[in-house]
């Protein structure tokens, strides 16, 4: 066929559809998770996307707007709110959760993808993103990790969901058995990442160059600084209240997309590997979108790179020799699984689809 | 000008060079390490290279050898060792430590790099590597980290040493002024550990291929079970006899060389960041071919890439709220300071002359 | 969900297919183009794989097979041909022809995506590959490239098709419009290619090894020497008898899929960039799998890397101070367009199927 | 050792020198080519670094300036060019010919790393470069690739020189035994080149992003239209008045550095491969930076990167029957023998050192 345009990635049309579609729009839609979401959504039997909104491909000069192919482009102000169901809100902090609750003033349902709206307190989102948050009565808000029990029943029917990050994500899914069961000591736990290029975002910086990248791996913000640790750490209190503190050390890799947790953390006596297994084939034998490997084996990127899904792999070492120590390991496509695959499945969820539709 | 032949890298004639010279054989010299070996022993101003061995640059269909540019190649088992004082052995594990003895009985100092020598107990070798050890007579051997206090005085005018491997050189340059100081708990010492794909050597397998390996990371012998953890846990026991048990994760990642280690540990109450920092400068400060970082910094492999340095950094953490937990890191190029580049330290150590030449 | 066992990636479930239904067997499913094929044809609403056969992950000690889900794996020589009805062979050269020969007989139609039946002449195929065609009452084949004219109506109903290589439907792609329209001159037709290591297979060797590829450009059988050009000749001549010399340049690249093809061609007097646009705009602009960029842009890999198609630009150049020289750049995934998805593409048109289904 | 201060990478103390040593000036010193300036000169024995400029690292906020180590960091307005011999302008094009200017004046001696003092004409260059040139008084300048017949001797003692970039530089190797022979015909000339991204710059931008590049090859400015051009036709024109015009197809790859361009010639009747090969026998046997690969071998990024040299191969297909076209495989670390070890080589025949002091 003739191509007409390269600028913006046109989406094939919507296949054809089985009742009811959803009218949605994407804010955000050049960013990296925004394209995803785009690419998942064009695709999907029961969603139409009416509009995406960048600030990059819209032309803020005059008041009409562009548009590719079939879907227009307006800037993230001038998307006409009435005109869908839900809205995937790709934006940054700060922005999205403005965003957001305009967009639910109008009726429409919102996934939220930053972090405006994951931390149920504004006080700790304000001493960890330094700024005032912008939709605090929208707080606490349902939060979008359906695998923990509980999650699931209160986004049926949610008007809005808080999407979690990837990082969070990998970890929790990690964690969350383990600290269901009380079966966690009051150690710190571990949590060794290691990411993809795309989780830095797409504007340009000297960072995310590829001569910087190339060759390398580097930890940032490692410890208790980065802004993914208060939102582990709730999720994990709320499970399990006397859990111990968490060290969290993401790394860049010279990979475009994936994330690997590594997590370390202390059995309380009496748990061994085989019980803790138990746990885990107890949470996810059901889940459609995480897998559990055989007993031994672990995760890899390679395991979920350009995929939909996690994978998890439990490991080693809970014996008295080794301090009760069990490492889990837990992968992701940063950009799916833990970005815009989640959105899409929370959006099933919200609207009574089957929670996998447009994602296997 | 006009090369001969590609088939071996050719080393530059050696450098113009100051009295002594040592005459030295570099065994396995096809392999990665043995080529850094090659490339840096051929421009050490007080060695000249008098022959190499490989079993597959060398024909091993006649009794004859053939050479490359001034460099005589032979199998290991032909190679002349009255014509070297010195022998770098880059051999498997297993067949390094005949080759060991056989040239000590001749005369010859060895620097052994495989790990035949690296375990003070044959009975631990046996235990971890499924064989018998090929020299238990040299047992216990010199240990080659300089770094480390003690062991520099010993390896001066050694006959043979045991040149640690990577991983095990990194994480004992990040745990070594810890486990001196007798400040680390009996909790479990974890390090996560993350390679180029060098370190799983030249011979063609599946999980070297390029596509296996690119757009991955593949944590792999995690827990308790890698050879490197005796090896480690050895040295830290003679720093600190009640160190808790290691835990150790290693990953594949897509680059070429380089290995960082993060190292998680705790300190005994009483030790804060500060006072460790001051432990790691003692420590540190002297050394030509160890970088402390300034406070907060981290250790990244582009540091080290294609150096003969390690680097290390102090990270975070350490107070009542994280388990009084520091993070390490180190970083190394796991063919140089994690294998050649330290043997040629070692070999310079045991030869009287400055610790860093051909290295800067 | 569960995962039992990781050895050989299962696919998901067919999806619920219309009728018809065709049985199908994957020969060489373990390799890079087999992985693709079983894939893809795990989702093909028309299409079901009966058994895949894999000298490596069958076992051949016992007359038994393993399975895997519900996909049993045979070796090649076991594979029960009376239940299927189309055979796809991702085997090596040699070994294919004989196999498609055995289907044949048994009435399997046969997808073969070996080189054993793409020259038309048996002797030219022994002078290239240095051995006897395996199959030559085979040939001449309908060749499984549809977009060149009358190929397509050939294969409507075939019994078997020789599905060409990725370099080669790279370069044909880029030409075809040019040669069929006679705007060709006699003087060399040049085509630099920059190729993933997946095209090279999935048996171990040094050449394809991480360390060996990472941070190289290595040009390979650059001239007229490799076992492509006849191929490419061949199709080209049939379409215009006089047009030049093909010199062919492939370069491995460090990624993992794709190719690109840089082609270089001199056009007759007469005939501008305009004029030769039209010809690629009247060749393409009804196929599905293959995009026409708009005047003056390249084709990337990143265009194509994982999807099913090809794409193609024209850029530059025509003019009296160039040579009248075009630069057709023409990109594809060398495991999909380039093998398996053009194996389905194929598929679909022996059995009578819409063209693109399971493809898009 | 203690690092004080990670953002500038420190260079080692220059090493003790002989006589003489020159005081040099790096301007741009903290681009991808300056820093690579910065380290060989760092390590010269004849050069002693007396500033650097760089209007990033330096405080522009005040009349001061910072230094790192022993070596003092400027804005390039300020720097003191009176305390100093020979200036390396590792600057933007436009801006890099009026610091020549001034430094010519001032009685530096300049390496001009940027394409202001390149092309002859100040004509040509305004409509290639679109702007004013900012030195027309200093055209045409001595061309510093020494290789080249007549260049070397006017190199000598000369006040400044233009040093040619990378492209130009590995291409111009590729042909210049050929033109100075006068053996190519006027047939278009054909350089499809594949370059690392550092060649792109350390300004941050999308296309430079690790995401973008990553997995991709992307031919940009193909056909006659990149700036290159000019200078390439410029020097091959000197050699031979009627050689063919060039086609030039530069490609961007995945890597960090290196260089290769594969040239695509024809040879005027009677010149075989084997006759042409005795050219660039002739042209290259006594180069001590320009390696001419035995016959049928070809030039790849891995034999040139992160080393000084440039490596030719010549190949294949001399015959009627593909043309009388040769091959050339032209490989360079687009940073040094296209940047700065380039830059090295001409200051040291500029200054009457041994050429290749410093750079082997």
């Amino acid at each position: 066929m003739i191509i007409a345009n390269q600028t913006f990635t046109a989406p094939v049309d919507n296949q054809p559809t089985t009742q009811p579609v959803y009218r949605v729009g994407i804010f955000g839609a050049t960013g990296y998770a925004g394209q995803i979401a785009v690419n998942l959504l064009s695709h999907h039997p029961n969603a139409r996307i009416a509009f995406v909104t960048s600030e990059r491909a819209a032309d803020p000069g005059n008041g009409d707007h562009e548009s590719l192919g079939a879907i227009p482009i307006y800037p993230a102000a001038d998307a006409p709110l009435d005109t869908i169901d839900a809205a995937f809100l790709c934006l940054p902090n700060g922005v999205s959760g403005a965003v957001a609750a305009r967009a639910i003033a109008a009726g429409v349902r919102v996934i939220d993808l930053s972090a405006d709206l994951r931390l149920d307190s504004a006080e700790l989102y304000k001493s960890w993103y330094k700024q005032d948050n912008p939709a605090p009565q929208l707080l606490p808000a349902p939060y979008g990790l359906p695998e923990i029990a509980g999650k699931r029943a209160a986004l049926a029917g949610a008007r809005y969901v808080a999407n979690p990050g990837c990082h969070v994500t990998a970890t929790l899914l990690a964690l969350y058995p383990l600290a269901a069961a009380h079966a966690l000591t009051a150690d710190p736990v571990i949590a060794d990442t290691k990411t993809g290029v795309s989780g830095a975002g797409k504007t340009p910086k000297l960072d995310s160059m590829f001569v910087e990248v190339y060759g390398d791996v580097k930890p940032y913000n490692i410890g208790h600084i980065h802004r993914h640790v208060p939102e582990i750490e709730q999720e994990l209190h709320n499970l399990q209240a006397d859990v111990g503190p968490l060290i969290f050390a993401p790394h860049l890799i010279p990979i475009d997309v994936g994330l690997l947790a590594t997590v370390y953390a202390r059995l309380r006596p009496g748990w061994t590997l085989e019980r803790a297994r138990e746990l885990f084939i107890e949470a996810y034998q059901h889940e459609p979108l995480v897998d559990l490997l055989p007993a031994g084996q672990v995760a890899r990127i390679a395991d979920v790179a350009h995929t939909n899904r996690a994978v998890i792999g439990l490991s080693a070492g809970v014996s008295s020799a080794t301090g009760d120590t069990i490492i889990i390991t837990s992968a992701i496509d940063n950009l799916r699984k833990g970005a815009s695959s989640q959105a899409v499945q929370n959006f099933n969820i919200m609207f009574g689809l089957p929670e996998t539709t447009g994602l296997l």
